[in-house]
This record gives C-alpha cells, structure tokens and sequence, in this order.
C-alpha cells in the first residue's frame, strides 16, 4: 500500500518554516508499513494544488494532505479537493457544533469565515479536532482514500496518531521494523565495501548507511506481516553486521548517541572523566553534560584558549609552548598531564587546534591534536579536519569521544588479559 | 522566473530526517526574487526520479536538486539527471583532482567508490566542494537550468551561499533586498505589538517576524528593479524599527549572531570575560569560542558540574550549597565571585540549574540561575524555561549571553555619565 502527502502552504516555499509536518507524517506512515514514494509541497493556489491532488491520484492509495484548512480565504485545499473529486461542499452538523463548543470555551465569538471550517465535501467524514477549529477530512473515492488534516503541528500530530494513524493501520497489509547499527571511527565508503555483499544480497531486510558527522549508521528494515516475523529477518542481518564492525559499533539503539555510549562505558566502569578544551571551547563538556547522570563522572571541564590558561590552569610548559606552539603532539599530551595531575580524573581528554577562519603563518587550519590519558597511559593523535570552523569543531569533537572510547574499550581489554593471566 | 526543489533521499520519504535543505534553498531562492512553486522529494529510485526531473523541466526555469551525488550506488541523481538530459557522464578533472586532495590532506585512500564522485555530465560544470568528496553540479540545458547539490546540509549551505546564489542572482529580474533587525531581551508577541502598525500599512518592504531561542529577528524586504532602489525602500524603515526597540537590537547584520555581538563589546572595550557553568556544561564558553578572536578576551572556561568542582575551583561554600542547594542565587553569586577571583576577569558569567530530564524532591526542571559579575557589581537573574534538556541549556546559554550584554552596556553608560559629570 503506498501512501503520498502533500503539504500545502505559501510559507512553506517560501523558506519560512521548515516542512516538520512532512517527516512527522512519513515517520509515522513508515512505522505502519506504507510506502512514501513521493512528499510534494505546493502553495495556496487552486491550479498548482489540482495539479498535484490529481497526480497523487492517479498513482498512489492513500494520500494525505496538511494545511490550507483555515477559515481564510487563501484556504483551498478543502474546495479544490471537492472539485477534483466531483463532489459537493455541504455543512457538517458535528463539525459545527465542535466550532461552536470551540468558541463558547473561550469566551468569544467565531467570525463569518469560522464557519467555513464546517464545510465538508459530501461523502466525507469530518475527523475531530480538538485542538482547533479545523477538523480533518476522509475520503474514500474508488481508487484512494484523501485524509485532509490541518497544518499546525500541535493539530496535526495529536489527529494523526489518534484519529487517523489506527485507521491506516487497519488497512496496512504489513509491518515495518528498523534497527540501527551505529558506527564511529569508520568511513561512509570503508563502511559499505565490508558490507557490499550483504547490501547487494538482501531485499528483504534492506540495508542502508548513513554518514553522520564522524560516524556511519547502517539502518536495516523488514517488512513482514507480524512485528515478531519483522524482527525474526532482521535478527541474522543485524548480527553479521554486528559482527563484521567488531567495536566499531557503539550502538544498535535508535536514540543513543556517541556521547551516551561514551557516559555510558564511564558510568559502568566507574571512571571519571575531565575535559581541557581549546579550539572546541567547551563543546566537547558541553555534549557530555548533555547525558544526564553524568556528574557522577565529570569531575571538571576546563576552557583553555588561551596560551595563558594553558600554563596556568595546566602547567604546560612557556618553553614547550614557544618551541613546538599550542597546537602541537608536546602541547597536547602537556594538557592530558596537567588536567590528570589537577583533576585526578581517571580519563582526562585535551583538544588543541587551528579552527580558522584565518590561518596565519605556518598553521594549517583543520590541523588538530587530542590527546587522551586513562590511568596514566597518555596518546596523543592528529587530525587534519576539513570544512569551516564550526564544521572543524564538530569533527573535532566527535572524535574525541572516539579516542576516548577506544581507549577505555583497549584498558579493559588489557585488564580482563591481565585478571585472567 | 520560477525555480523548483527536489530533495532525493529515502531517508526523507522514510521520516528520518527533516527536509532542511528544502526550507534552506526555498528561503535563499526567495531572497533572489525567484518564485518557488514546487517542492518535490523522491527516493533514490530511478524511475520516480526521472518523472520527478522531467516534470520539472516542463514547467520551471531553475530546477534546484539536492541529495544521491554520494560514491554509494543507491546515488543516482547524477546518472537520472544525465539520462533525461541526454549526456554522456565523462570525469570532470578538476572534481577528479578535489577528490584526491581532499584524501591526502586526511592521510587516507579514496576507494573505487570515491572516484564515481568526479564523474558529471557532458556539457556541464563542477561547482567545487571544499566541504566534501561530492561536487555540485551546474548544467544548462534550452529551456532550463539543473543545479546539483550535495544532500549533506554542512556541504550544501556553503555551496549553495557562495557559488549558487551568486549565479542565480544574475540571472533574477528582481533585486530583492532583505536587512533583519534582531532584538534579544523581548518576545515575539511584544514584538510584533510594537510595530503592528508598520507591519499592516506595509507592502513594499514587506515586514515579517520571526522567534529564534531566546531572540526575535524583525526581516524587512523590499524588491525593485536594482540593488539602489531596494535599498532606498529600505532604509526608512529599518530606521525607524530600530527606533523603536532601541538597545534590544543586537544586530542587523545578516551573518551576525548574538554571540558575536558579545564578543565585539568585549574586544571594543578591552574586556577579558570567564565563564562557570554548571547544567549547560560549556556550551556558553563554547559558543563564545566560536568567534574568531575571542582569544584576546577569554580568559578561561570552567565547567563547574559538580558540587565538588564549584567548591574546589570556585570556593563555592559547602554552607551555601547545603542551605540553599547548587541551584540557587546564592551559589550562582558564589560561582561569579569565585570565577572573578581566580581568573582576574572584567566579566564574569555564572550558569546553574535544572536541565532535567529527571526531577528529583524540590527541584524545579528549568529552574537556572544566572550570574554576572562586571567589574565588582554582581547580578543574578532567575529564569524558568521550558523544553527538553536540549532546549533549556540552549535557552540558558541565549540568556547569560542577554545578561552580559546588558550589564556592558549599562556599565558603558554609567561610565558616560560619570565621565560627563
């Protein structure tokens, strides 16, 4: 069963808001089992809204269509939607009385235009709405059903999951299942050449990668006709891709990110962590606070910009500053010693480089180093980051929490060798 | 002369992600004065996307596509855009050599897939990618124009800002010329109350509102038939916008940010400024950090999450903090005080709250402090956000950086008139 939506409304094409109402709908239309081929957006206008009702008909089973359901003039999408399918706009007594309850409740009146939002083409349903003025609108012509909501996010959600979401559940013949496979410290193409195979093989759970901002997530989805049967094909595929990524994978959840693996593999293990940042200037602390619970961990996150703060907060040597500068291998691995010896955390993180825009004379812009210490055992790497300066950062870091989880996952490693010999 | 969208992406159709890019381009296209009265998104799928490329070409000029120039083989626009177009897709050097530095300057080796990446269409034009492997692509056909755009919003807002809309300016009949007014410190609602006036009796500049976090930007746009003339339209009523709100407005710069504002009072003023934060975890000196030159005036960033980390770095009192907890005025002035003593700082900025997700007994989620200190004279502000955790940092963060920019221009002002005296 396919499934199209069209979104109608001027501000939408005209860059003011940004389509949310389209990836609210296909979200849920996707969870159901249907499939979205196409999402169209045309504004408040009767030919171009024909055009594109019309085509969706002649192509899709259910089409589902936001906005252009108030009582203003510019509103057509309930007109234009009655003259395509050849039917008349006639009163809907519940609907009237809703406008009616909707204004009484508030104290004032409707204008003339209110009642307007009555009006629904013959054959219709009217779908309450409880949240506004506009009620939503089925129609089930011959070869499709039309599901008219309003365009406000705050009606349309709450008519979607419980008025019309049940209805097309009820005509989806399957049930679609995804699961994430979240990696980092791997390229987007490194990441499809290991699974090639696997991708070219399937149909029936497909597979699908992602790149993130340092990070690749590979999404594989089955239909099937029960959630177990969805499950039960995903199962094999996710476990060789599980397997073929090794540590890699930090994470098959939908809603973990990098950083709440990172508190995670801390909390678990009982470490604390500092941070001493200075391109990134507190981001990399700030994504880390992000996770909650993590003040049983973070035991300090300094900001060091400045050559200064460098040697104040951290002890880094002027003479190694003035030798090998701030963002060098000597000054990061200064920074980790520093922050250990004043924080006493059990991971401490340093982050020193050129973020631009302005290069001056022999630095390189993207040019980074990170240094990481976990329990006395300091590395340092470099990285030559593209993009702008926020994109520097960014990668920056992502990668941090990347060397800070490949060192706590090698220390346990070594420690559970260690406990065994 | 009209110009039309089309995102290609199953993870758009699928609900994954939003279609910012949709929002970005149809905002830029009407900025330039171009209609945009259709936005299409279709799947990596050749058929649905030749239709969707086809029916452009019949009905606009400028036909804008993003997404699928990846090296994966789901990448198809390239192919689709070059079968309907008719051309050969032939390797475009410069792209080849792009795609070869970008690789060395990381230390890594493109694979087989990378080198799809350098192929375009005969005929057409590489529009460089500093931000990525995947050139744009320029192809001017009779009757229309195709513009290809990498589908990651990192690579396409800067290609799109600085090669695209240079191109399609010149091509553009109407010079439309926007200026954005942007306040802090006053709602939306106040706002447009303010001006309603000017926004009614209005037609040529338009004047629209719009909420940001903690901001609201005022876009006045006026269209005529050159830059001069444009500009003309908008001048008297900038002016007297501005008029009205008077030191609410932080900007109206394009490009500038309340962040940067900041910054620039500093470094105008000589100031040196510190940061303690507490629930937003370094995000505030983060942002801060994301102003080239900051350099001068941050002196040093603490990350204070802890009760532990506020009393050894800040000599905040245990008293303090067990009678009236961490989140409170009186820590919130502690931290301040003990920020401005350790770092000898002009300006001194303390965060402390609840960000959630979980309340424990008493606690408030939203409930911030914040604390500014500017040389000796302290202010705390309490505030009560909304929102997820996410949301109550970032509108924290927009908040310390009001305070701070309020206590500067209050002490500028004191000082005029003591100066005066």
């Amino acid at each position: 069963m396919t499934v199209e939506i069209i979104c109608v409304g001027t501000e939408i094409l005209m860059g003011n808001i940004v389509n949310t109402n389209a990836a609210f709908l296909a979200e849920g239309c996707a969870a159901l089992g249907l499939n979205n081929y196409f999402q169209t957006v045309v504004g408040d206008n009767e030919e171009r809204l024909t055009w594109a009702i019309k085509t969706a008909m002649g192509r899709s089973d259910i089409i589902l269509i936001s906005g252009g359901l108030g009582p203003t003039e510019d509103d057509l999408t309930k007109e234009v939607t009655a003259k395509v399918t050849g039917h008349n706009l006639i009163e809907d007594e519940y609907s009237r009385k809703a406008i009616e309850e909707f204004f009484k409740k508030r104290g004032t009146k409707p204008t003339k235009n209110n009642w307007k939002q009555a009006l629904i083409p013959e054959g219709g349903r009217a779908i309450p709405n409880p949240n506004g003025t506009a009620p939503g609108i089925l129609l089930e012509e011959k070869k499709c059903t039309l599901i008219l909501m309003p365009g406000p996010p705050a009606e349309l959600r709450p008519m979607f999951e419980q008025q019309v979401a049940p209805y097309l559940a009820e005509r989806s013949e399957q049930v679609i299942v995804s699961r994430t496979v979240k990696l980092c410290g791997v390229g987007e193409s490194k990441a499809e050449e290991l699974i090639k195979d696997l991708i070219d093989s399937q149909s029936n759970p497909t597979i699908a990668t992602y790149a993130k901002i340092g990070e690749v997530h590979i999404r594989v989805t089955a239909g099937a006709e029960s959630e177990k049967e969805a499950k039960k094909l995903l199962k094999p595929v996710v476990k060789e891709i599980k397997s073929r990524f090794g540590n890699k994978v930090y994470s098959s959840e939908v809603d973990e990110t990098l950083e709440e693996a990172v508190v995670a593999l801390l909390l678990e293990n009982g470490l604390t962590v500092a941070t001493a940042e200075s391109c990134t200037g507190g981001l990399l602390s700030g994504r880390l606070v992000n996770i909650p619970g993590v003040s049983e961990s973070l035991k300090t996150g300094l900001v060091t910009y400045s050559n200064k703060a460098k040697r104040k907060l951290l002890g880094v040597k002027k003479a190694t500053l003035q030798k090998h500068t701030a963002v060098s291998r000597q000054t990061a691995e200064e920074m980790v010693k520093g922050l250990a010896s004043m924080s006493k955390a059990d991971l401490c993180v340093s982050i020193t480089g050129y973020a631009g825009p302005v290069a001056e004379e022999g630095q390189e812009i993207g040019l980074v180093y990170i240094g990481c210490g976990l329990k006395g055992k300091v590395r340092v790497k470099e990285y030559h980051f593209t993009g702008n300066r926020q994109m520097i950062r960014d990668r920056a870091v992502v990668q941090a929490l990347v060397l800070m989880r490949e060192a706590m996952l090698e220390y346990f490693t070594e420690n559970q060798t260690a406990e065994k010999n």
